[in-house]
């Protein structure tokens, strides 16, 4: 299998990228890495990792890059060399399998849908994250790649969903919830109405509307909501979780007391960060497109890198794509376009 | 100044309710309070309280209750002597100027609009709830009495929320945001773009969309939104507050260690959650209607009702419906119907 690395996206790219790739090429000998990104930076750096001339990794030259704050639409538009378009366009060309980036995320969700397309059935592309609860991970899809969304998107994304769970969380037949302001099939906007109705006739395990106050408390293996909402649930829950820990070291560095109770219990604080560590869960898939795209956070480590990497070929082994085209036909919402 | 206080709403009326209004009664010589529910149920219980024979107190009674997990339409259709549709009336037929209920609170958003109605230029009635944040409280409005809006809607929020902000926030000139997916105007849904053209136009301090990722960092004084979205980040946000909990308490009893840790530092705990207690905040204001409606949370305390009492008595002192409807006919998005 073969992953291309988008060497030149995230906060501190490339220099973490190459880190992770490194990482990602010691601890995966069954993976080939294209590092995609302009040569004149990315060559000097590979020595000091280590791979300068790795046998299973290949470089690709990219003479643009995406930066984090561009509009999205425009930079691929005007950027036709860019780094994440180059990725995309090996996958498409069946020079790789799978896309790794932690650059900007519209710019990711644009190049590849224009260059490797939708799988076929799928109408709209969605993001899927993995998320902590006080019971285990969940999946929420979308988390931001559709803003205005109809029922039947969701439908789709649900199927998504459930094979991710499979697929990532060992789960047999996952628990789909849809996200919504009230139990009952009769709460909820119009676009929640419609798709109860929708996921109510599918054959998967559909639980109903998981209300906001449960959410962290993995009443479903898989929740679905548009992506509005999903990225601000995601983005409002980061903001809190922030602004939690600035108000536990506040109250914690108060006095002499409260300090030598931190310093005793030092890591329980660590293991807290640790459940909330997005690190771990090696990235989100955009779900839908014909081949497969893992999207990191744009703060990325090196380990969250090398484990983007990793679950990219847990998707290529696990042949997640043609798993989720044959379900979205066997539930019968298949979009001919 | 009367309030008509909804005895038999909450999870644990109506003892707290009663002992909440015994001591609002003791701290605010300037109200007269309207006591609604059953009779046989609740005067028994003012002797305990000492306010059996209170000169500021009424007595009316109330057939029925709205349990807290009724469907609210219906609740309202069949329950035309519930202690909220009294109190409501109470307001209508100029016997009190404000409700204050921890009941149902699609109950209380039904009866409030049916019989108070809504006041002059307001299209809907929004809730509006006080959020902390690392810089201090802003208002987030609306947070669940609206599922789907249209852009006029959340113009008329905004104007309901700069003067609950000006009014309980002592803020002269609020920052207004909108709630969207990106900074940008271009970002967000159908129903954010329109709203952002609206608010661009209005005299109000408005500073542009607000993403999810800055929420609990107060870069706007009010947060304005549809009740579908409000309801989910507010209740995920409740939700991921008790998780982090959850995960803290599990984290600091793993050892002896930690546990002493805790032990020095239990008042940082306690702060802590005082930031996140809703009781101080006394209760979200129902905004729009013809009269003040303050609905508290459904597991209020006595302390938590007291609050949402004081906080009815300042809106009327404060004439906070005239403001707000002087200031939507000011800026141009009154609806005449």
């Amino acid at each position: 299998m073969r992953i291309a690395v988008d060497a030149m996206g995230g906060d501190h790219a490339p220099e973490v990228v190459i880190q992770g790739t490194a990482e990602a090429l010691g601890q995966y000998p069954y993976m080939d890495i294209v590092l995609v990104g302009h040569l004149d930076i990315i060559t000097p750096m590979l020595k000091k990792h280590g791979i300068a001339h790795h046998p299973r990794l290949r470089l690709v030259h990219a003479e643009q890059t995406v930066a984090m704050d561009e509009p999205s639409t425009a930079a691929i538009r005007s950027k036709k060399n860019s780094s994440i378009t180059v990725c995309a366009d090996l996958v498409h060309r069946g020079e790789a399998d799978a896309v790794v980036s932690a650059g900007h995320t519209g710019a990711a969700v644009a190049a590849t849908n224009f260059k490797m397309k939708l799988l076929p059935g799928v109408d709209r592309a969605g993001i899927a994250t993995i998320m902590p609860s006080t019971k285990g991970r969940f999946i929420l899809i979308d988390a931001g790649a559709n803003i205005d969304c109809k029922p039947i998107h969701l439908a789709q994304f649900a199927i998504m969903g459930e094979m991710f769970a499979k697929c990532s969380l060992n789960i047999d037949k996952p628990r789909v919830g849809l996200l919504s302001v009230g139990e009952e099939d009769v709460k909820g906007n119009d676009l929640t109405k419609g798709t109860f109705k929708m996921l109510s006739g599918m054959p998967i395990n559909f639980i109903g509307n998981v209300e906001g106050k449960l959410l962290y408390e993995k009443v479903a293996d898989v929740v679905v909501c548009d992506g509005f909402v999903g990225n601000l649930v995601i983005k409002s829950s980061e903001s809190l979780a922030k602004a939690l820990m600035t108000w536990l070291r506040q109250a914690f560095t108060k006095n002499t007391f409260r300090q030598a109770g931190a310093i005793l219990a030092k890591n329980a604080f660590k293991e807290l960060k640790e459940i909330c560590d997005y690190e771990e869960y090696g990235g989100a898939p955009l779900l839908g497109v014909n081949g497969i795209c893992i999207i990191g956070h744009g703060s990325s480590s090196p380990k969250a890198i090398k484990n983007a990497i990793r679950v990219a070929g847990e998707f290529i082994k696990f042949r997640i794509n043609d798993h989720i085209t044959a379900r979205i036909a066997e539930c019968g919402v298949a979009v001919n376009k």
